[in-house]
């Protein structure tokens, strides 16, 4: 059975978060059969919240702490370690990290320690996505981290290299392996990793869940081309937005907007969105 | 005159900034000949900081607001427009604004619509660096921003291309141009800019305005090579902490220490690194 | 039944094609059961060839030739018929093209034609390998070039991206997918690609095939661990010539040696390269 | 005095070298005050053409040998020494040579051979293009490479950072730097290369010359921009082939056609690009 975890958007409302309607969202997507919510996370607009409102996010989850995967990853690692404390304290499940992004030149050393200190706290998932830190922190990486003392349990790979992602399994059979694009959910899980922490999720739930549960089979791949299709419409809007406006239309609720500089779409170009998005998918796709 | 502006570096004690020292890095720079500081730039550790750090570094420079350019960029509009705010009230010169980084895929219309609503507050510099944030804020662009309502005034530009710097020429000639990589402030004086931020006048601020002083003159030229081979060395130690410890070692103070997860330095690399220093450098640039 | 083809290595003696031994090595890959030999590709050194040379395999592949696939791409569009139609003359299986390399900014319309004029000839794969080309030729150009009157029937996809391969199926369910990287053949057929054109053929056909037959068995990712470790000690000594050591390591024959500026190994790096290759390969593995 | 160098389109009809027309434009330009023309390189579409193209090239170079420069890099290095000895026996004034191309992963010991093997005959100018040959051949390498007995005299670097042209120094003061990139003579002059190579010669000669001659005068920035407008229209049509038609419309002669895949402009186009061209030049900049 493949693990299903979705990145959830992190609801806004004038600016400030709205905790209802994150809650909702979660218990949304674990009630029809998401295994865990990824909070925090590149989708959940994690690197622009503040460690206030990423507090205010686990506090929010108590509810289904143990169906949470926190990202704590900083740029100061004392808010990290405060994250993944209260994390443990809060009865979260685990906690993933991006590393330190943004600051290119940061020797290996220093990557290493940053993941040591981290996940002696609790265990704790790399998050990888060098297109967007610049850091590819690799299977080989990972086995200097534990070396030293760390407690890394699995990555969630966002990268398209599927070869990549398999080359973790140097951590052990028990090493989850995550993989982080949503276009490419069929070929990686086909290919062995462990589940998938798909965007697509948020809006695409059934899709997501039910291409998971039956990716051995071929007639799995349309489902991967419907997501796609989607995916490839929301970025022309802006994805991180679009996102919001995709699971007013698609699953029919308001998780509410995205807060700027990731402006919310207008009502005119949410219907644009609608009507693109209704053009590719069949009827039984359109209610998620 | 060209302008010689330093991206001060911010001082920390135990994880917090350290005020009195930063108020005596900057005031020290101000005093041998910096034009201005630059705060909570790249150099300055930034986009590390929360935002009640920045804002607090505003408070900080009130005895020199008006040789203060103030960096407000982030990932949430209202706490740029924020900063943004507080700078003007308190003096501040200008402020620059680096485009929001990590997310890849921004439209290019929220790019827009971000600098307009900084640059409406208080004239803004553009912090274009495209290595790091992913966006290139060019030239065009910087056009488009200032149709919609900007008030961009001027661009700290981060590139290796002075050809794009000098393409910035097209906003008029009162257009503030200044060079951001420290390894070619020779270059770019010579091409015409109107001045250079360099990370390099933290610890070597002596060198850095004699060679901007004397651009014309051949000799300069091997001003700009030492502060390249002391860059080259500092990037073996990791480069975001070894400035401090450069400061250290060539300007005879403390400037504080880095924060995890930029590592400071300890006493033996310090050592090592005092050495590696002194073997490139002539006495007379020992102590700047 | 997954399509097995390898790049095959052009043995040279002196700086000549050893056409002695390119039929020989051509002819026992296809008795261990390759299904095709792709002739003048990235393994082959093809774009280091010249026009005469690229004939002269053509005609040394008459005993093979509806079991090979000649690699015809070119800066040179006249070259690229002329060897086009001499594949078409001899019976060669189908012809392969990489765009036009180097040259950076060719605009889409050249490509096209390029590819229009080059399949009208005879039933082309499009040979996409941006990482060396600069061009990516994906599922899109595709389409457009066959709807601009070209014949494209196939492709070999060197690229890390699987979804990038699947892409192509956008193409028809008879479109030829096959994928370039060695380094991912149990990925990619798991996935859905109808074949693999894999480098390592060369030297560990054996592998490869029993791989390829057997890819939806777990148990055969070990087989692509197997490969894996091979091409990264390959990697070492510059792949270009290992390869060649390699088939006399693996196979016990000689493919002849590579050609400055790829120079072979010598005596000692290869014996080096064979004790490397003998420790992470099990005894069955030792000899393909 | 600065070195004014073209690295002349290769013209073709139907196919074939036109050499009468390669005289005309080479005498032309040496006429007008270029110091060297730079055969067989990048705007010369050097790459596409076989090894006995550019052999005649060399023979066609007879009446201005000692003020021509040979590029003889390629993928065979028995052809690159064959055009080298030639070029030494013709009397050509010097030779340029690329690195081995397209084939990533070439070990840096098999680039030094190739270069002291090449430089071993004839004093060279290293070519060095990484964005699309994949190799830096910066000044580290270049010192490596005389101390393996190289003879390396100078550098065509085409990159778009001149700090990077300016590391050769190392090589001594008497190592010939020269600026590749067309946009950025003016800023490589001031910052202290020796010459330019410059495509934009080709049709914009008596441009280049007074901008290379008074590069010191702030005026001359204005020149530069001339030649940024025109490149950048060029582009538009696909840089390679529009050189060609610019040579037509600014210098008023013909320097032959491209070759396909460098597909020539059509007559409309042509036009259109004369008309763009005219509407950024100033009459006096429209006659070359």
């Amino acid at each position: 059975m493949k693990l299903k975890i979705v990145p959830v958007v992190t609801p806004f409302k004038e600016g400030k978060i709205d905790g209802e309607k994150f809650i909702h969202h979660c218990m949304s997507l674990l009630s029809v059969g998401v295994n865990y919510v990824f909070i925090s996370g590149t989708t959940g607009l994690g690197p622009s919240l503040s460690i206030n409102e990423r507090m205010d996010l686990i506090k929010l989850s108590s509810n289904f702490a143990d169906k949470a995967i926190m990202q704590v990853g900083s740029m100061n690692l004392e808010d990290s370690i405060k994250l993944a404390r209260m994390a443990k304290e809060n009865g979260i499940y685990g906690i993933s990290a991006l590393p330190p992004y943004y600051f290119g030149g940061i020797p290996e050393e220093w990557l290493i320690k940053y993941y040591v200190e981290i996940s002696k706290i609790i265990p704790t998932f790399i998050y990888n996505y060098p297109k967007f830190t610049g850091y590819d922190i690799n299977s080989s990486l990972a086995i200097k981290i534990n070396k030293a003392g760390g407690n890394i349990i699995g990555v969630k790979d966002t990268i398209a290299d599927i070869s990549h992602m398999l080359s973790y399994r140097d951590l052990g059979n028990d090493f989850i392996i995550l993989s982080g694009p949503s276009n490419s959910i069929y070929e990686a899980l086909r290919s062995g990793v462990d589940g998938s922490v798909a965007a697509a999720g948020n809006f695409m739930p059934k899709t997501f869940i039910e291409l998971a549960d039956k990716f051995e089979a071929e007639a799995s791949f349309k489902l991967q081309k419907y997501i796609n299709s989607v995916l490839s419409i929301a970025n022309e809007y802006g994805s991180w937005s679009a996102y919001y406006s995709l699971i007013k239309i698609l699953r029919r609720y308001s998780a509410g907007d995205s807060r700027a500089p990731f402006y919310p779409l207008n009502a005119l170009d949410e219907e644009k969105l609608r009507h693109d998005v209704f053009f590719v998918l069949p009827e039984e796709q359109r209610h998620q």
